[in-house]
């Protein structure tokens, strides 16, 4: 990884998303045909990366094992997919021929 | 990988310079601390996923082992760095945002 990158990418978005969709890490991880523990450690992984965590796990009760996203995390989502899209509209012709030389 | 996903990323272009700048794939695993097995084993899967191959090898004479970049290897270095600099430029406020988030 070069020094400036973010340690952000498509798996670890991919996966904030399966969290706040199915409400829990386990869920998740599921959904996506991840093992469990490869599912916490990404998750620990970014939000140790973070100044402040993209989820937070509710311990106990009715509701134990259940994981929200925080802000932040709602954030990172927002702004990771904001990125893409301008990209992709930015980058639109050099991305064509690029695919030109790929196979179908 | 999604389903329209280029099988290019920033490894294996970093590895595809390499080559270009060292002049053979083992050359290249060394500058990258990379095993020779697994740098042979992504320039194979680059070279099997485009309609005309990326990287060429000369075999016997005093240049046995040599690697040197094809027309289309060049032209994919310089799409993939372009698409770089050009999102890097239309997302600048997006991935600024996105940085804040991180720690330092």
């Amino acid at each position: 990884m070069r020094d400036d990158a973010i340690a952000v990418g498509p798996g670890k978005i991919d996966l904030l998303e399966a969290v706040r969709d199915h409400g829990s890490i386990s869920a998740a991880a599921r959904s996506m045909n991840m093992s469990y523990r490869r599912a916490w450690l990404l998750m620990d992984e970014l939000n140790q990366s973070l100044k402040s965590p993209a989820t937070m796990s509710e311990h106990g009760g009715n509701t134990g094992g259940r994981s929200v996203l925080t802000p932040v995390g709602e954030e990172i989502i927002r702004l990771y997919r904001g990125i893409e899209a301008d990209a992709l509209v930015a980058c639109a012709d050099q991305i064509a021929a690029l695919r030109k030389l790929v196979k179908a």
